[in-house]
């Protein structure tokens, strides 16, 4: 039996990107003429077919989810997958999980590996590659096969599918609403830089919700940063050098990392400022203070994601509507927060 | 085509377990005679053969590695997939992840499932309850086809496979070498009950480490949780009534429930008391006091068994010969232990 050529080993070969292969076989015009000719050439020479086991068993039931994520040394993802699992073996399917460690490569190699019969279908969050190349061609290529797709968390309006997302503009307004409600308006903001969806539609939050409630928005209470490893000397010029009374932070390391330096500082949370942070993780949980932070349902979203799969998978006939899920956000309430 | 039945479909129609199920096709003497020709019968009618697209591809590598762990929600067990993801990708190999969530059918379910063609190997992390149960038939399976296993952290002997573990009981000794070299005697133990065999190990070389330093052993500073969600009573009821200058946690919860605790107490880790917590995680590098800690080098432990692994199926003569490999741990100081 002659082994499978792989999208990965034509690129390989050819000595072009995965990406180049892609769009080549789908005689894309962004790709040369030439190029296009030898990819095709190689494919036909090798045999090669999109998915092929896929398409043949297109009526043979894996009873089995894939699940292609960023990374996996972060608590959200995890709880996203532990929710999956909840649903999929309330319902009988088995869980595969790969990772993509923010790379495109991987993402497209792990979407074939798994396409090749071993799943009914995929969720998935994009890497951070991925949203920046904006190339979704191999997801588009399994939905086409008949394969759904859920997307969560990190998801792109350029791919028709199933999406569960949190609203992070609302969640970041409710928590800056929060501080206002407490009588703060000297309100801080850690975020990230902007090309970081998330980050910056929690900025936007932010942003929103100052105006709505008239208080001016100073712009050296704002601090971007890139960096998680190198963000202390930003953190404590803020700390050190402006005036405020309570810090909003976009993820929970930000958070806690402020405590840490302002007690160094010599200062005091919630005394001296309160803190709320995003992604209700066991740092948040176990920090001292502990840590008021809006709670992303990671458990919810996981459950959510995998019950539209499997709607879908489970139905007689093929549903061309597609929704978006947004599932609710909380306060939970901690001690860096004075009440 | 007709599809392939699996164990647990067997196990479901014919309502027993999928260990009496796998017992059974093996001929094994511990199950009844009735029960054996019932599920060799019906194994034969629905054409049930183990893992046999495995057996037909033994020669086709997938260039893809499984790995099977008890859970996800757990910082461990994500840098261990982060060592053996990048290991993987040095050579060229793709990573798959499944979850046992704890359970033996789940671990046999998966171990199935991937066996089925989707992979060269294993890395696995046994689940307490395939640990409890002492049935280790589905391992033995995939190893007699001719696919390497090899497990980490939670291991048995009762299995003949590579492993990688750390010395458990040495790096509790370690931790409490530091402490008696600061001039610590009164030393404290947070554990969990005996039958977690890591904890047991660690337990042992807190004993180990006084005995050898002429401390007397005093049971009232001696503390076994059961479940970590109502430990609160216990630890304070320790912090209030003992008279104690240090203490060891088995876990990275326990040491830091302890620092929390002590707080409300009106008591100051490390003033009152110094900690040393277990696993390196993410609590330990930010709760305030941060938490010095026995590092279990997830990453080296990951790396190291993807290499065994990636070293075996690329060898051209199968080699009987197994080795045990034991990850050095280091105990990393934080603020949490006086300098």
């Amino acid at each position: 039996m002659r082994k499978k050529v792989t999208l990965k080993q034509i690129a390989r070969e050819l000595d072009v990107s995965i990406s180049t292969v892609s769009k080549s076989l789908k005689d894309s015009h962004e790709i040369s003429e030439d190029t296009r000719q030898k990819v095709q050439a190689f494919a036909k020479l090798y045999n090669y077919k999109p998915n092929n086991i896929a398409l043949s068993l297109k009526n043979k039931k894996t009873k089995t989810i894939g699940i292609i994520i960023p990374e996996i040394v972060h608590h959200f993802f995890a709880t996203v997958i532990s929710g999956i699992e909840q649903v999929a073996n309330e319902n009988g399917y088995n869980v595969i999980v790969c990772l993509s460690d923010e790379s495109f490569d991987k993402e497209v190699i792990n979407m074939e590996l798994l396409a090749n019969g071993s799943t009914d279908g995929f969720i998935m969050s994009l890497s951070k590659e991925t949203m920046q190349k904006k190339d979704f061609h191999h997801i588009q290529e399994v939905i086409s096969q008949g394969m759904p797709v859920v997307m969560f968390d990190r998801v792109t309006n350029d791919v028709f599918c199933d999406k569960v997302i949190i609203d992070d503009q609302q969640a970041a307004y409710d928590a800056i609403q929060h501080f206002v409600s407490k009588g703060f308006k000297k309100i801080a903001l850690l975020t990230t830089v902007d090309y970081v969806s998330v980050g910056k539609l929690r900025t936007d939050g932010y942003l929103k919700a100052l105006r709505d409630n008239g208080i001016k928005i100073n712009e050296d209470l704002i601090v971007k940063i890139e960096d998680i490893e190198n963000c202390s000397n930003k953190i404590e010029s803020l700390i050190q050098n402006q005036d405020f009374d309570a810090l909003f932070a976009v993820n929970e390391l930000f958070a806690v990392t402020s405590i840490k330096l302002a007690n160094n500082l010599g200062k005091k949370v919630p005394d001296d400022f309160s803190v709320i942070g995003f992604t209700d993780g066991i740092i948040s949980q176990f920090s001292t203070p502990s840590i008021t932070t809006v709670s992303q349902n990671g458990i919810k979203m996981g459950r959510k994601a995998a019950k539209m799969l499997i709607d879908r998978l489970e139905k007689e006939e093929e549903d061309e509507l597609y929704t978006t899920e947004i599932i609710e956000t909380n306060l939970v309430l901690r001690e860096s927060t004075t009440t």
